[in-house]
């Protein structure tokens, strides 16, 4: 199984959407973060700050882009959303993803 | 805000109950684990391998153990479970919880 080591980790939850999305954000010794999270099926949409990697690691969904058409995930899959923007999601399962904040290069 | 420092993380989540009660594992320098979770409203009934201390971070619940009656924790609160026993979970809110797994003394 995949770990992460010599990590950081918020003992307080992030809560979304009255806990149908949640997620704990874990620091890397490198300064960046990523959060780990648990979508329950639903239709949500997000706004990013920093460009966004989302890692799904198992479920279903779809997400939408500002730009893009609705794109499906079944099961792994991985999708970037570019900084300040917003972006859409409809879950259909429940959704394991890891999302990584990245640096604009 | 509490956070675990020099800690390992599985990537993957745990998922139980159609996803209603999910956690991460993360690992200790020092042989330990904890696991960082959310529940989700519903009743839930788990067991015990080691003993187990629950910390209850955020949200409402009542709990039972095998040999005691229901108790309620709002807010915040910390109950021990034996290790081999089940003991019985009303979540009525959103819960973030942090388990710890203890061996015995």
């Amino acid at each position: 199984m995949t770990q992460f080591k010599n990590v950081t980790v918020d003992k307080a939850a992030n809560i979304y959407f009255d806990g149908k999305v949640t997620s704990r954000t874990i620091f890397f010794e490198d300064g960046t973060k990523k959060t780990l999270g648990i979508m329950m099926p639903g239709e949500y949409e997000f706004a990013t700050v920093l460009k966004e990697e989302m890692d799904i690691t198992a479920g279903t969904l779809q997400y939408k882009l500002a730009d893009g058409e609705w794109e499906t995930i079944d099961g792994s899959g991985v999708f970037y959303v570019p900084a300040n923007e917003s972006f859409q999601l409809n879950v259909h399962t429940v959704v394991d993803y890891c999302c990584s904040y990245l640096e604009e290069e």
